[in-house]
């Protein structure tokens, strides 16, 4: 068999979400024969990673510095809060290049049956950022399944008292999508949600 | 966006085989949110790989001690070598726990559009491994597709001058596959190798 420190690896990137037995070991051999440098590359970065990452105070996204660089940009409006469930929706969000606003990251969503409450979420954080002066709108930019749905009613029935305007993201049928192959709850919903033209 | 040493881990992992830069984000984010140990962990095991790991003086399968223990196993048969592509093979091979040899590591094999020949594989160590009062026979466990086939026709010619018995792995229908699902080249195949009953 391969020696122990192989072995070691295997079950160290086994444990890697999406990554099986198989892969890993893949990706062992593949790391065994590539150039010592990549490998230090790697490991190095994944250090970096656990030294010098951690939450904004603000947004409560990832980052290695505080505030993160975006709650730290003076052009972004103060006034929109775009609120997602994780700093990839944040990434996602920012490809698009059209919100110029801050964000707000949960680091998860509601969901009951895995016994993820509110208190599990940065959502108290969410709450101390509202006040006189500051936020005028929230856009709850959740993903439109049963999770992403809850939080954001449940999240529009804590802020909307707070005398802050709450929406939600659209959804409806994909950009350049074919209605064809659009399911049929997102049809509905596209429906549901026409715009006057 | 994320912090600059969250971009530098994408940009390691999506350097992996297999994995793009969505998939290495993904990874990464998962990292971010993981226990540090873990990370830590799995950043130790890489440069555990890159100091311990080298290739065995006998077999040359990649092993963190020399010889490597298939070749330290007084218990392995020293007349029966099992020749492969690479270290993975030799895992799948053990684990099927049939074969009781000896291992010879090619890492790769022929491939004249890409440029690989004989010096670029370890054939030299291989031949240097036969000699009167060792191996008897050789076993060409390479895989049944071109590159694999010409290897094993290629290595058939250069052994078998030296006194020494050359196999091939049988290529047919898979067990447990269906007939009905087989390709053409298998069937074939499964029929020029056809034993008595």
């Amino acid at each position: 068999m391969a020696g122990d420190p192989i072995q070691r690896l295997v079950q160290q990137l086994a444990r890697l979400p999406g990554i099986g037995e198989k892969t890993a070991t893949r990706l062992a051999f593949h790391l065994v024969r590539c150039p010592e440098q990549q490998v230090r590359e790697l490991a190095a970065a994944l250090i970096e990673v656990v030294d010098k990452v951690g939450l904004c105070s603000q947004c409560c996204n990832v980052t290695d510095r505080d505030p993160c660089a975006l709650c730290g940009d003076a052009r972004r409006e103060p006034t929109a809060l775009c609120v997602v469930a994780t700093p990839a929706d944040v990434v996602a969000i920012e490809r698009a290049g059209h919100f110029r606003g801050r964000y707000h990251v949960l680091h998860g969503l509601l969901s009951p049956l895995e016994g993820i409450g509110p208190d599990d979420l940065r959502v108290a954080e969410l709450v101390g950022r509202l006040g006189p002066g500051g936020v005028e709108e929230v856009i709850l930019a959740t993903s439109a399944h049963v999770e992403g749905e809850a939080t954001a009613m449940y999240l529009a029935r804590l802020l909307k008292p707070l005398g802050v305007r709450v929406s939600r993201i659209a959804s409806g049928i994909p950009v350049g999508g074919e209605l064809e192959y659009t399911d049929q709850a997102t049809i509905a919903r596209a429906l549901d949600g026409r715009i006057p033209m």
